[in-house]
């Protein structure tokens, strides 16, 4: 079972692909799509949705998972994240997964543990679960693996219930 | 040349679309696409896509004309904003539409002068302006004609210029 997990951003978008082997995941991408900032909004709105529709199909992923609502920020951060990851979603759907979300502190606290969970945090913790050489770079695709993570270790955590 | 505007909702999404013709616009259709609040979020935002994506084909529209961001919401609001827009451009772009935004503020001016721009009144100078016998309801699809309206009127000016 392959999971995407997504950071979604009208300028970066995070993807991190892993597959879930028995009691364990292993790595198997991870990257960003990024969008130009001159570009119109429907231009970059197709673009991200087509990134990752397109890395569903590369990475043959079999279900996405991607950071619930995060509403502590201003109304206008707020409304482009929005429009990011609505395409997200729909790039998701569109490919015929399903998509769960889950709340950036359960994120952190998934693959973090109650540390503090800043991005460099995350970023090891990612690359320890993972068993990688060096922290994934950049931050939004390793917080996108930590996404991806996070569904695996909850979907076990229910199984086991 | 047929202009379809949208006034973009995560529950309710107003549609309307208008002819023009030489001078003048006429009225074409307007109605509303709704969500099941307790359906998924990509199932809504893929249901307001492919909806807004159906009425291009429908009604025959060659371009398409929403509402730009409108900030002074909470984030939460603007949130739900931020996927019901998305959603509505890539429908618009993934049928072939340019995409032009008018500000709010813009679009009340622009059908209701320098009112003080309700919905009521709104819908009353869509109705005077497209000759309709009844203003159009709900507020939304009045709202999504007046979107319309505004790219025709403003288009005209610049040519005019």
């Amino acid at each position: 079972m392959r999971i995407i997990g997504i950071d979604p951003g009208l300028n970066t978008t995070g993807i991190g692909v892993i597959e879930v082997d028995g009691d364990r995941c292993r790595h198997v991408h991870h990257g960003v799509a990024r969008t130009r900032p001159d570009a119109s909004i429907a231009a970059r709105l197709m673009a991200l949705k087509d990134a990752v529709r397109a890395a569903v199909v590369e990475w043959q992923a079999e279900t996405g998972a991607i950071e619930s609502s995060f509403v502590s920020v201003n109304a206008r951060s707020a409304l482009a994240l929005g429009h990011a990851r609505a395409a997200a979603i729909l790039g998701l759907a569109e490919a015929g997964l399903a998509v769960h979300e889950y709340a950036p502190n359960l994120v952190k606290q998934t693959v973090a543990g109650y540390g503090h969970g800043d991005k460099a945090q995350v970023a090891e913790m990612v690359r320890l679960q993972l068993a990688l050489q060096r922290a994934p770079t950049p931050s939004d695709a390793a917080d996108a693996l930590a996404i991806a993570i996070t569904h695996w270790a909850h979907e076990r955590l229910a199984v086991r219930l």
